[in-house]
This record gives C-alpha cells, sequence and structure tokens, in this order.
C-alpha cells in the first residue's frame, strides 16, 4: 500500500506558489547582501505597520532553532537563565543549543505546553542567594508544542509578573500564525508588540521555504543585534531571499490565510475523529493536535499515512500527533477520516 | 547618473533559473525535514561520485561562516585552535564567530591569501610547552580572499605538514568552483578529496539561493555531526531547499559552468584593466580582482558602479575589489572597461 | 546572646594544625611553577598507590566547582549532557556553571540524593533520534548533598549501566572521606578507582585550606588534561599550596581520621536528636545530617547557632542542614543537645 | 654541580612569614565560607582606603588567569573583543583562555609589552562595519611582560582614548607591586583607581600563596560580579584563605616593602650585567630583566641557575629571563653575578 499523505509536520512541501513566483520576479535585481537589501527593508516596514510598532526592529534568520539562539544569547548575561515549560521546544528538541551558548533552561511542569505567572514566581523564588543561576528571561511558544494557545489575558498575566521580577518575555513564534487565526484566540499581532520583548513570526512552518522574523519591541534592547546573528551564523549572505517571502506572505493577508486553512484542516479532523468517539490529550485549536487512538489502530494508519507517535496514555491507547498545514487538502483530510472509522469498524 | 552595475560581489542576484525552476518542479513532493529529504541523499550520492570517494560524507548548511563554525566546533577541542592567514575570512569578517566557539585562530602573515607549510611549522613550533593554545587544525580558503588559488603541490605540500603534526586540514570552498576552474588550476575535486580532511563546496555565491555542502573525507571524523549542525541552528526543517539546488547544480556540469563564465568575464576585465596600464594587488585568475587604480578614478568609478575599496597603496593609488558571477553579463564588463578608459583619458 | 557555634558547613575553620605546619616546614624550598613541583608528583605517587592504580593520573586543583567544570568539560563534546540527581551540586549550587561550558545537565528525580541504574536507563531512552543532546556521563557524589552515601553494589550497578550505555561514570568526591569513614560504608578507595572513570578527592572539606585532588583512573581520557586545568584558571602557579597540604592528608591516615571525627560528631547528634523525639529528613551516616524540627525550636536554636534551614516539611516542621566537621569539638554537639533539650520541653 | 638558585619567576617559594603566622593566628575562628568572611571585608576596606576610592568593590580570586577570564568575560558581550599587545600574558600564556570564554584578543605588534593610544585607534578604525568583531577593551599589564612599566602620562593617554572609544580600560596587576615601587614609577593606587575601570593588584607573585584582588572602580560594572567568579568555579569555599592575606600585606607596608626587594635585586642585577658589558632585550626597571648574553655563557648558567632562554637575537646572542623577588637573596645576586663575570673571562 502507497503512503496516501504526511501529517509529520508543516514543512514537507516546497513554498505556496506566490512566494515562488516573488523570486522569480524579483530574481534579476541587484541587491546588497547580508539583509541590507530593498525587500528585507520593505518586509521589515510592513511588519512594524501590523504590529502597530513603529520603534521596533526586524531582523530576518533561517529557523526557529536559530532564532532561540540568537535571540536568548542576546538578551543574557553569563550566569543568567531563561524559564520555559518542560515541553517547550529549547526545552528538548534543540539538541541542547541554548546551553551550548551557556545558559540553563530551568523547566517547569506543564502538560499543556503553557506556563503561569505563578510557576515564574516560583521558580524566582528558588533562585536567590548568589550560588545558583539568576533567571532572567521567559519563554513561551504560540501556539506551543502541543497545540495550545495562550490567551490574551494570560500573556498579559505573564507580561506583569516578567515586569515585576525584571525578567525578559520571549515568544517563540514558529507557528504564530496557526496561534493568531486560532477561532479561540483573541490576541493581535499589536497585542503581542506590546506584551512581549522579543517575538518571532514563523513563516518556514506556514508557507516559505524558510525565514523567521524576529521583532525586538523594545529599543534598548535593539543595539546590535545584527552582531549576533552575524556571530551565530545567522546572517544569510543573500539575505534578500527572506525579505522576499515575507513581503509577498505581507503585502496582503496571505500569512493569515496560509495559517487559517491548517487550522481549518485540524478542526475538520478533530471534528471527525470526536465523532468517532475518541478524545485527545490537549484541547488544541491550532494545527496541531494529539487523537489518543488504539495501538492496533495507529498500526494500521501507519501503513498509509505519516506521523509521529506522540506518548503512551495506558497499556491500549496511545496519543498520536497530526500536523496540517497550508498545503494540507480536504481530500487527505477526508481519507484519514474515511479510514480511521473503517479501522474502528475492524477492530 | 544611475549605478549601471554592482560589482560588489557574487551574490547580488537571486539564483540561476535552473535552480528556480527545479524548486518549481519539486514543490509539491513531500519530504521529510531536517535533511532527510530524498534530494539530499541524492545530492550527497553525486558529489560523492565527483570526488571519487564513496566514503566520505556529505552534508548541507546555508552559509559559509556557517560552515566554518560547525566544522571548527566539531574539529577542536576547547584548548585546540586554527592556523589561518591573516585574511582569511574567519580572521577577520565573521566577527569573532571561531573565538565565540572558544577556539583561537593562529594567524599567520599572507598577502596573497595563501599559507605554506613553513608557517604551519613555525607556528607550531611556537606553541609548546602546556600555556599556549595547542594549534590542531589548518585552514585554507580556494579561491583565497584574495582571488588567488591553491595549484596541487602546494596542496600536497600543507597536506604533508598537517599529517606530519597531526593537524586537519581543512579547505573553505566558498568560491570553490571558481577556483577550480581557475585557467591557472590542475586541482580535482577528487584531489580536494584525497588531499583535505573536511571541505565544503560553496553554492550561494555560484548561483543557488543559499547552500555549501560540507564534506567529510574520513570516516573517523563523521559520526555525530549533524548533532554539531542541529545544535549551532543550522539544520533547516526544509532541507530539500538544499538538496534540490546542488542536485541541480551536478546532475550535469552546472556548477562549474556558471564558475567559469564568473571567471571568464573577470578574466576580460584583467586583460582590460592590464592593456590600460594599471596593476593589481594579487595575481588572481578566479572571479575576485584587485586593481589598482588613482583615487580620482575611483572616485569617478564609484558614481556609476558598485565595488569595494580594499587597500590604500601609496599617497595616490589604491586598490580596489571587483567581484563577477555566473550572472555578470558581457555588457557590463564593457561598460565599466569603456568608462575606465574614459576616465584615464580625462586625467 | 553570643553565637555558640557554627554548624553551617564544614569550611568554617581555617586548616589543620598539621596542615599549616606543613606549610611553613616546605616554605623555602624553591620549586617549579604550575604542580610540576615535587610535592604534587609526591602526593600523586601517595594517592596513586592508595587507589591501587599505578596507570591513573592525579591533578591537583582549588575546589569542587572548578574540578566539575575542568572534568566534565573534558569528558563531554559539545551536544553531549551528563545526568545527575536533582539534587546534585552541578543541577543548582554552581550558579550553570556546567551549562557555562556548554552542556546540559540531565536531572532526575531523587530525595536522597543518588541515582539508580533505571533512572540512567530512563533518560537514554528519552534522549535519541538526533534532535535531543545525548547523554554521555552520569555524575554521583559520594557523600551526596543529602548526606547519604553509596554502597559498593549501587556503585556497581551504575558501572555497569554505563558501560553497556557508553557512559562516562564520574563522582565528585568533595565530601568522599566523610562517605567512605561513614560505618555503613563498604567502599575502597581501590573500589572506586575500579569503577569509576574519574573522581576526586576533596580536602577543602576535610582538613585542608583548600585543594581536590581529580584521579582520571584510564589512561585514554587523560591526555592533555592539565590543558583544560590551565584553560580554565584552574592551574595555580605555586601548585606546590596543594601538593604539600595532600602529602601531609596522606602520608599517613589523616585525611581518613579528620572524616572520621565529623561523622562521630554527626553520629553523636543524630543519637542526641532520634532520642529527643525528632526525625530525618534523610537517613545519613556522614557529616551532614538533616533533622526535622518544629519552627518554633528552629527560630531559638537559630539565635545561638549557625545552620541553613533547608525544606519546609509541613505547616509546622521543617527540615535544617547540620554540618560537622574535623574542627567539631564535642563541647559543640554537647551544648546543641543540651539547649535542643530545653527548646523542648519549653514547647 | 648543584643549582645554587632560582631565577626562574617569583612564586618559587612558599610565602612570607607573616602570611603563615596570620594564617595560623587566626586559624580557629569560624568564618562564613565563599568570601562572605570578616577577613575579606577587612581586606576589601583597606584596599579602598589605600586606593582612595570608597565606591569602589574588591573581589578577591586565586591566580592571574583566572582573574583575565572573570574580569574580561563580565565585561565584555558576546561579539565584543580585547586589544592588547601581541606580548600580552592573555595573548600567549593563558592557553586560550579569553578565546574559550568566546572573545578574541586583537593583537597590537609590540616590543615592549606597552600599547600606546595609536595602535588602539588603528584597531577601532579597523574594525567597523558590522563583518568584524567590535573592540569593547583594553587590556595593559603593569609591570608588562616584559619588565618595563607605564609611567602616569601613557595611562592617562591610554584612559582618554578608551573614554573616547567607548572602551574599557583593564590592568592586570599580577606585578603592580614591583611596578608602583619602581624608581622610574610615577603612579599611585589613588592614580589607578582613577584612570582605569578594572584592575587587579597581584599577590600570588608577592609574598602570598595565591590571591589577586581585582578592583572595579566604577559603580555600574560592580553588580552580579560574584556570579561571574562562582560560575568560573573562582568563588573559594574558604575565601578567608585570601582576605587573611591580603589584610596582611595591607594593614602596613609589607605590599610594597616586598615588591621594593624584589626590585632592588633586579637592579642590582643590571648593574652588574651592565657593568660585565652586556645589553638588555627591555629597559625594565622592574622584577624581569632581559640580559642579551652569548649562547655559551648561557649553557654555563643553566648548570647552575634556573632561568629562561626567552628570545634568540642573532647568530650568537640570546635574551635570557631573569626573575627576582622578595625571598631572593643578596647572596644568590652576588653568586651570579661573581660566575657571570668567571663565564666571561672564560670565553
Amino acid at each position: 500500500m502507497q503512503m496516501k499523505h504526511l501529517f509529520l509536520d508543516d514543512y514537507s512541501e516546497g513554498a505556496h506558489p506566490r512566494i515562488l513566483k516573488a523570486l522569480e520576479e524579483t530574481n534579476w535585481s541587484q541587491e546588497p547582501g547580508y539583509g541590507d537589501d530593498g525587500f528585507c527593508r520593505q518586509a521589515a516596514e510592513m511588519i512594524k505597520a501590523k504590529i502597530e510598532n513603529p520603534s521596533a526592529s526586524v531582523h530576518f534568520v533561517s529557523g526557529g532553532t536559530q532564532a532561540n539562539i540568537i535571540v536568548l544569547a542576546s538578551l543574557l548575561k553569563p550566569y543568567e537563565s531563561v524559564i520555559a515549560p518542560q515541553t517547550a521546544h529549547i526545552a528538548i528538541h534543540e539538541a541542547g543549543a541554548i546551553e551550548l551558548t551557556g545558559h540553563k533552561v530551568n523547566v517547569v511542569a506543564s502538560k499543556n505546553g503553557k506556563i503561569t505567572p505563578e510557576q515564574v514566581t516560583a521558580i524566582c523564588d528558588e533562585h536567590t542567594g548568589g550560588h545558583t543561576v539568576l533567571p532572567k528571561a521567559v519563554f513561551v511558544s504560540n501556539s506551543t508544542e502541543m497545540g495550545t494557545i495562550y490567551k490574551k489575558s494570560e500573556l498579559e498575566g505573564l507580561a506583569e509578573i516578567c515586569q515585576q521580577k525584571h525578567l525578559f518575555l520571549y515568544l517563540d513564534g514558529a507557528r504564530l500564525g496557526s496561534a493568531l487565526t486560532s477561532i479561540e484566540s483573541d490576541l493581535s499581532l499589536a497585542d503581542l508588540s506590546r506584551l512581549v520583548d522579543v517575538f518571532y513570526i514563523g513563516a518556514t512552518k506556514n508557507g516559505a521555504l524558510l525565514g523567521e522574523a524576529v521583532v525586538i519591541t523594545r529599543p534598548e534592547l535593539q543595539p546590535d543585534f545584527r552582531y549576533h546573528i552575524k556571530q551565530r551564523g545567522g546572517l544569510l549572505a543573500k539575505g534578500r531571499l527572506l525579505g522576499i517571502q515575507f513581503v509577498e506572505l505581507f503585502r496582503d493577508n496571505l500569512y493569515f490565510n496560509l495559517a487559517r486553512h491548517a487550522n481549518e484542516m485540524a478542526c475538520r479532523l478533530v471534528q471527525g475523529i470526536t465523532a468517532l468517539g475518541y478524545s485527545f490529550l490537549t484541547p488544541s485549536t491550532t494545527n496541531q493536535i494529539f487523537p489518543i487512538l488504539p495501538e492496533s489502530t495507529i498500526t494500521k494508519l501507519q501503513q498509509i499515512y505519516g506521523f509521529y507517535v506522540w506518548e503512551k496514555m495506558d497499556r491500549e491507547d496511545t496519543a498520536i500527533r497530526l500536523v496540517t498545514s497550508w498545503a494540507t487538502k480536504d481530500e487527505a483530510v477526508d481519507a484519514f477520516l474515511n479510514d480511521l472509522r473503517t479501522f474502528r469498524g475492524a477492530a
């Protein structure tokens, strides 16, 4: 049997056709290197307009781990640490990239990918006296690695505790499009810019070939940021490659339309799987969902669909991760739900 | 007056049209992420065939500084250093990226961008006794930052001293195409694979959007290299972007044809400038040339051409850097030579 | 009321008088610097004899955090991590010193300061696939930060799992004397040398002014270790200061006698406190004990004794830490027990 | 023939007897650890009085390399570098310790160990544009590694250029006593405190067992410095060991008297060697001198005296380094000069 569709991640295809077309149309323009080109400037202005913060600065890098490395290394002094949920990408899936920059990640227990002001306070209280690291930043991701999102009030709570404790608030937006277009989201880009110190707008997982836009909202954190990018190997000679893509994504609503499509495909999967009587590991309204299925069913699905087996729940049931994207087609969703229905009936 | 042409660098344009076409044609194929895709595998096989070394391993990264960081950090223990010419990219223009990984760069005096076995020996002799760093690698670039190239015998001499002193020999091939297609080069990719421990084949400066292929020729240096890429933020989610481009460059002779074109454009500039009576800072046969011109002439040229002013020679004369590329047109060369002739007449 | 005695730690006094005398007697001998002196050589030979391992190498450094930094940085490649109990000194009280060297500490839950082979296996099983750090070492301390010790069979179990999983086993011996002279210990220095890859023999907390002897039991881990010491700022110009002290501690049984005395003082405290009806946080047979006392009693004790308040147990009771040392006098123990008895009666 | 005397360095003996006596007299006082003891506080106050800067902060560490690591790592952001003479200890003899903290050392040519404002300016001018490191500190040592000293006007010139270029000025005072008591010095400790941002007062090479007092003259550089010490493994459990020694050295003029003695012994050697017709590599008035002698003479001297052969001058002559100290006796100087006279006669 042939593999019908991959629900492995949101970067299985190339790029949205408009991105490729933009690269072609701009191909012969001679531009300065290293992000000093006109496209990067234009994209930065577009983003600053969308976030309603003219004094922000915007930098483009290649990927999420690179963004996290560069931002955190720029924010922290050698003895300072970052607080993060235990499910955070920086806490697990970046191969110790943050520690390689010299900084400890203080993890807090979290099942749904989120962190609360109380947890931040507890970590701060445990780290006093000069013999431990000094927590100086809080890492959140939106949407989280578990598909959940932060409501505006939750982010306001974190912003408040961070201000009180003199912590930077940093938001990993690898899947920010999916978060902001979630049916449950009440956050805007302008809210984000007001509430967090640094965040990035992820495009790799939302239709671009590669690219994340790092936004530094506070002027005092901006000087020399480019040195950090350069020194970590993140400054592309053809920086235009990133600028052109972001111009295309933000010159109208393409960025949000692609993310909304991914969410809708996930939503259809959630509804269909729920209708078949299954539950989920986390209450996701974004493009990553974690249905809990019998292992025998999972084994059959694995023959024809690509996805990650996430976490064993009990002797018989296991949570899997399904990811939809801008490129996911209705047919793929239909096929998956049909096959799941068939396998359930056979069980 | 409008800027006619940029000779600033070899990454002012987008990509060769065949590259863009390949991205379009492969766009909808669903592929695993992080370089585990079919295109990266295919590109690696093609390169291993070209270098005639089936036991080499090939990894794709985004840029030259990133390649240098990752390779050197993987080769050196904390107290070990790398020997390099004072003109080396890692010694100047990477904003201390190598030092950020914890390693000293031992520089040797060099006017033409090259290093000799005698210089390597001298550095080794100066670093004994346990209170200094321990040199463990030699960095060369081909073509060099000064446009010059290593002949096969020169590289053999370096390989020999490295073996004798237990040093790794690493070659930065940001402009390897230009070096190997130089009319004076007697080196092949297979020679390289035999003589050096690690090298990279640069594509960013030879027609790709971005991408360098790191080749580790010795099996004992290969395990876990991918961890270094991951941990330094160099593993692209859509690794296919690099694989597709290298497949296109190496499935026939596109890589070499593009480099040869760049060299031919530079050669025409050299001949024309020489005919006008000017000399050069270094004897380049590649796509970077360093003519020495009167400052008044340079001022006029700067109005209509983009290029770097390199080094003041004396009170009146200064060396500039002109870079040609796969995208440089005969018309641009003609225009530059005509304007230079005009300005000389006017002087 | 005047402070009668500090039970804060085992480094409140200067040094055992024999140490000071040895420094005086050797004072005018002219010796080479940086640990190349005759005393360091002699001390290394003495230690190699005691551990019955002539092929070990011995290096002297100033303190425990320094030893941990240097040893772990020498053992681990950039993407490798160390597994440790959550109570480990490196996990909490070294201000992120291990992370500063670039390495993640993978912590496992532990109440009594110890780690089990099953916990090591679980961490290894969770870290596969190339997107996480790669665990490569296990950190244990003996005695632990919680006053407990490893029995020979426990250490054999850890050595076995480490061999199986290709992990280095490293033992922090800041209080090794106290561990080995515990009435429950069945371990010898020779056992240690056979079971672990690297360990250190702590003297700062056992009668010396400062000094830890790092023992590398396996020849393949020994080359260039001195470079790590030098480069981390750990190589003392007057290395003799460390050598002289270790000669004095190991030329007879002074090292063990001092540790045994500290244990005996702690044992008397344990017996007296138990007799008064109190229990303990951990079952310690070494010089750190953790009695659980009513908060009102603690408040009174704090007026006249120095000690750390460790962990709140419930609404009324809290564990404190009492540390005895080579310098603790019977009178101090008597006084403490008397006062505790008085305060209990008054409650 | 037996070795008569070592002129290898100024740390061949133990400590001045008053230091040992002070350790003995204070031995049983119970003190808090990690530099929070009364002796460290007292020593800090004494030093702040001597430098006439009540708002300075003083910290004690174990050695010079450790001081350099901690100070520079605390001053520099990841992409910033330190400018130093090519003869600087940090540029050669610290095994890449500064690079290990992630920072490049920009070296300037220097024969006599000193750096000029013009050289600082030149380095700054070469490092602009965002692709190189950003120089942010200047490293000087006084006395220098070549035995020379900075006059007040020279240090004022450096302070001025540093202020102008926004650079920190850091002074390595491993041999500060020797510098300040040089017959040619017009500098006081108070001058130093006024002119440089951070410096350290070295005691390891001036009569102590170990210890350097780091002085941070500017309040804005002081917060959290202790974290850097802790995290680099420099915070001694028995911090009292450093405090007690500095109290002894600074409670009267012992520190300066010891240094003056070392200088006087060196001065006698210089006069005697000059009288024999030999010249010197550098014009030293401190305790390190570099006479240039015939190789045959050196060979004979090496049989009975310990010293370093420094630099070959020509076919026949070589500079050696002779170091005197607080412990050098007139007899050793007499003997050396007598033997040199004898060997010269025999030549």
